[in-house]
């Protein structure tokens, strides 16, 4: 199999890095933050496992969102992995369609354990997240959660992002 | 659907964490690090973007993994995704099989771009990174790269980790 450079004598541009990553296969989370009309939050293909012990996620937030500066500001967020069948609530966080805010929550079950943050009752998991840290590089902030409350629901299929579109991955 | 608290008021431990991990969707990457005999790597589900405009990707690597010390010495490192076909590749760079070091990379194809990292010439994607920062979290390493060459291969298909096993996609 023959490989292709990209680009391999000039600088990588943001189009080229963005088509490489294409091929990278992304759990799709939703990232919610804030409480009642300061709800918000987005959709991410970024979260995942820092470390076990303690138990620590991150994710890396464009300082551009919308919900970016709730992080700081509540102090708290959680981290939803999504099913199939969350493709359309994906899509509205996002916000893709124009809806902002605490609307993107519409038509869905929230609960919260620990922190207050909003979590999605049917998520394949949901963490419950005290922020621990944040740190910018480039255009996004990396931020860290400490994990303070899991929630799993019962179910065997999950939703990814591969290659410019949602797939559903099932046991 | 309901929802299953694990542990609603208690301090999440580390074994609670690894089981609701279980529904993450992992990319598998074979991070590649050293040169020549000094060549050592690991195999990660944590590898992402960060972000484009620069780009920069972020890899989370345990501090006890026998690699780890190798980031630093040599300050660059490969990020390669994955495909069906490596995953005997991806057992062995996990450490399952007892294999060490340079002897990791025995019996693949491997290249170098700008960096000297050594790339896996028939990867998904391979990233050539430059590392750009690192620093510590619980038992981790949050390790970034600076990407400064990219290389793809043909090919519709991706090795993902998910529910406790390999498992491949196509397009």
């Amino acid at each position: 199999m023959q490989a292709v450079d990209l680009a391999p004598s000039a600088p990588i541009s943001a189009d080229i890095f963005r088509a490489a990553m294409r091929q990278f296969v992304g759990t799709v989370s939703l990232i919610t933050v804030g409480t009642g009309d300061e709800r918000s939050g987005l959709v991410a293909t970024s979260a995942g496992s820092l470390s076990a012990d303690p138990p620590l996620v991150l994710v890396c937030v464009n300082r551009q969102a919308s919900s970016w500066p709730l992080f700081a500001r509540h102090a708290a967020f959680g981290v939803n992995f999504l099913r199939p069948h969350h493709r359309a609530l994906a899509e509205r966080f996002s916000g893709r369609d124009g809806t902002t805010g605490s609307a993107r929550y519409d038509g869905a079950d929230w609960r919260t354990m620990v922190t207050g943050a909003p979590l999605l009752k049917d998520a394949a998991v949901a963490f419950d997240c005290e922020l621990d840290d944040m740190f910018d590089k480039g255009s996004h902030s990396v931020v860290i959660g400490r994990v303070m409350g899991v929630a799993t629901a019962e179910g065997e299929d999950a939703l990814v992002y591969w290659r410019g579109g949602y797939r559903s991955l099932t046991a």
